[in-house]
């Protein structure tokens, strides 16, 4: 099962998701959690190029196909091989985001940009993406206390950026209902934490 | 006026070009003479990961996104003020490099390559493509025989696969007549270089 989580910078996701795996680990569930670039040395030199401060004249559309390279690589080399040991796999971001931000947010298009990923993923969408909903600005001052993480480019962009990033989000669970559930990751972290658990119990047990 | 330059490797363009060019220029003609990814530096960079030979492992729809992102690059920050500026350029492969060599030698399908470059480069195609014709394994020797050529991952593949590059490239030619024009450059230097000229100068004159 193809599992990935999506949410504009400071939605919690990637802290929530890890208190969830361990739960399931403990329960026995075989887990690799990854995210684009993931490790695998092209898709890191690829994402070195896009996360680059001096890159501030990366053009929309070469940064949306640069994520297309990169996460056609991370598949390879990582979610395919995991997926075919039968292993569960969670990944933090994927296709969702570059609809959600080049797409939506830098107005390239939410076709265009599905269109270069079905290339680049030879049309492999998610089997659940869990979508962790807040308000950017909430999500942009947890990530301003937060000082053991790094700004980089996209974390500068502006709060209207920010705030297309999220309306397109919801827009997608729309378009996708099968595959999609919202979490209000406005909620105390403890509640989300517990309902991202029941979702995806829910959906391993009906497998 | 967007002129391109097209072949296998070894066919001779870069030098016949450089010297049609000088031509050119006496004569007062403004000409940019460049190649992907011309010196900009993002594209530069995307440049090194496909062109290291450190990696083997990069995939051929990742390697066709790279390119993309590179020609998307190089389009804006070269291609398209230079020619905004009244000048004529002429690159050193674009496009119908990748469709050859991804599209058709690494079987990706020609359509694919050129739906994913319509959107790097939102549709620009050369007004003049001069495909250097020649027998890749006559190309290949040459290159051998050049000593101040470092030997790239490219180079590297086997001989079938450049003669897929050059059928894909006179399928090309036949499916854009318009813009495409053959040179026999298995011929002396010295008439593969009039004959690029006349063939320059004839589209010079009729704009």
């Amino acid at each position: 099962m193809f599992i990935t989580i999506e949410g504009v910078e400071g939605s919690g996701k990637s802290s929530t998701m890890k208190k969830v795996v361990e739960r399931l680990k403990k329960e026995g569930y075989q887990i690799v959690t990854t995210r684009e670039p993931g490790g695998t040395p092209i898709a890191e030199q690829i994402r070195n190029i896009i996360l680059d401060v001096n890159n501030t004249n990366l053009d929309a559309r070469a940064e949306a196909l640069l994520y297309a390279a990169s996460r056609r690589q991370h598949l390879i080399e990582k979610v395919w091989p995991n997926l075919k040991d039968g292993k569960i796999v969670i990944c933090d971001r994927y296709i969702d985001s570059s609809l959600a931000y080049q797409g939506g947010a830098r107005h390239l298009g939410i076709e265009n940009i599905i269109n270069i990923n079905m290339f680049a993923t030879e049309n492999t969408w998610p089997d659940l993406t869990l979508l962790f909903d807040i308000d950017p600005e909430i999500g942009l001052r947890r990530i301003a206390q937060n000082n053991n993480r790094e700004v980089n480019r996209l974390d500068l962009e502006k709060l209207d950026f920010h705030r297309n990033v999220r309306k397109t989000f919801l827009e997608l669970a729309k378009k996708y209902p099968n595959r999609y559930v919202i979490i209000d990751s406005s909620k105390p972290q403890n509640e989300v934490e517990n309902e991202t658990y029941k979702i995806i119990k829910e959906r391993l047990n009906a497998n």
